[in-house]
């Protein structure tokens, strides 16, 4: 056990503390388990509340903010969240115009974001709910029916979130993200498991030398295994897998991501071997992120997600945003 | 071997491309292995130069851009940059107005940066130095003769890169700086040791189960080595170790910095233990930075970094800024 943890069954609550004192612009709900920009509800627009297991930060709480995310509910590491604290997030962020719920596709997340959407529209709120299911990996696996969500969640969240904060209507806005989803496409690759904190020690067993390709970001299994693999291998065939699925005829935005495990110096590395590879296949790179954003806590290894862009989601990805894991623009 | 790499001999010039590739603000020139602001050299502003063994990034070539470093100089791996290089550097941003060197306290950056001044000094460029010195764990070790430089780095270069970002003249630039050094101390744990490209396997010992403390950025040894400690537990053994050597009267800024391979989760549960400990110790904090940002590849662990404010150095600290691993402000 290499952990930098007190017990497992704080390991939440003390990370949301830490963020509370780490960041004065959030409110952070450490009981309830949600996490709230300060200026919420902002009137006249519309808020967007998304969620689900710990474990995959910056992923979501560290994405609320102007230009992203209004709420996060954080569940127990891998763990959908529940609807009680989409509700109150709901609640507390609603100007009146409306809440949109950003969910990835979960078996946990997908049924409590439902039952949250109800009570919430009991309440009076109005809900729009978008599924993020990009990566082209597997169709159904160990959490999931049809394809899992992973990178382009930050995506829907970042370019939702900019169309939001300029006061969008929610159709509108829910449009955007829906548009953003079908768009993307992603694949990753596993060079180690990793370890709940309640687990204690790798969820799946990896011998070095091996990697997991088509891994999920909870450690669910891939499309295969293999002997290890060159960083330029490698990304032959996520790019290639992400392209078996998407055609991009304009520039794409692409997200190099880590898992957690993996240092940036590899992580830039990989990333000349992604674009090599897009440069190619005759596809053009608008904008490139590269970083540990959507994680699976301490797995070694990296996801490609692409997006077609246009000139309206480009001009949304390029708006200011203010969050603690993504800031640009002011 | 649970590398994203091609070949170790490579690692370095593929992450260059791929920052390249990743930020058009930057010119990254992969042959001469030097990293540039693109509007350098900045007419009227003083220029700042560091650079160091790569493995520790974002640090230093994540901090080049308006707000902080001009240009940075990587080295091969855990190995110093050549004075070639930082003549080089100095040449490009110089814009007369003089070049501040910021140097970590390991004996080659120090010889080679100290080499790189004379030889930009025959070429009429003005140069001043910055040792970075703010380890307490340990005086002397495997690479260093004195302190080493680890987490202050971040905060000299930033608030160093205010000061000329507003064209105070290098004179003061290197007052702040060294100021900024001197009211900076850190500690550092790790709970695993960190593998090179090179050796391709962990360049130390360290049992699963134990940790150790008062470790340096390339897996140097520590004070002592322990069974495995809570996260609070941790957190007093570090935060007391700065605080023996450091006694601020005013509030402080606080690095809680991940070592590269330790989960967003725990660093910000680790925060919240070291917030905890600073009010017992009635040390108040005016702002606190969390993440991996000084780095030693893969190693699992992290590092607590203060510095005792004023209103100056805040206002300094909070000026905006634009790089790829620290954005604020603009």
């Amino acid at each position: 056990m290499r952990m930098l943890i007190n017990v497992a069954e704080t390991v939440v609550a003390d990370a949301l503390r830490g963020m509370a004192s780490a960041h004065p612009d959030l409110v952070v709900d450490v009981e309830n388990r949600v996490i709230l920009r300060r200026d919420a509800p902002v009137a006249g627009q519309v808020a967007l509340v998304s969620g689900g297991g710990s474990g995959h930060e910056p992923l979501h709480g560290g994405f609320v903010g102007p230009g992203m995310l209004s709420a996060a509910c954080p569940g127990e590491v891998f763990t959908s969240p529940v609807p009680d604290q989409m509700v109150r997030a709901a609640a507390a962020v609603d100007s009146g115009a409306g809440v949109l719920f950003i969910v990835k596709n979960y078996t946990g997340d997908v049924l409590n974001f439902d039952m949250a959407a109800e009570l919430a529209e009991d309440e009076g709120i109005q809900i729009a709910k978008v599924l993020v299911n990009d990566d082209v990996a597997v169709t159904d696996s160990l959490y999931t029916a049809g394809r899992r969500g992973t990178g382009a969640t930050l995506f829907v969240e970042k370019i939702a979130g900019a169309a939001a904060e300029e006061g969008q209507p929610l159709e509108r806005v829910e449009a955007v993200a829906r548009q953003v989803n079908e768009r993307s496409r992603s694949f990753g690759v596993a060079l180690s498991a990793c370890s709940t904190p309640a687990k204690g020690s790798p969820t799946f067993d990896l011998p070095s030398g091996e990697l997991e390709l088509g891994i999920g970001i909870h450690g669910e299994p891939g499309r295969e295994r293999r002997p290890m693999m060159t960083s330029g291998e490698i990304a032959d065939f996520a790019v290639n897998a992400v392209l078996e699925d998407l055609n991009p005829s304009s520039p794409v935005l692409a997200l190099v991501n880590g898992m957690g495990a993996t240092p940036l110096l590899e992580l830039y590395g990989f990333n000349a071997e992604v674009q090599r590879v897009l440069g190619e296949r005759g596809v053009s790179v608008a904008r490139t992120l590269v970083g540990n954003y959507v994680t699976s806590l301490d797995m070694a290894g990296a996801s490609v997600t692409l997006c077609e862009m246009d000139e309206e989601l480009l001009r949304l990805w390029d708006a200011p945003v203010s969050t603690a894991g993504l800031r640009w623009g002011r």
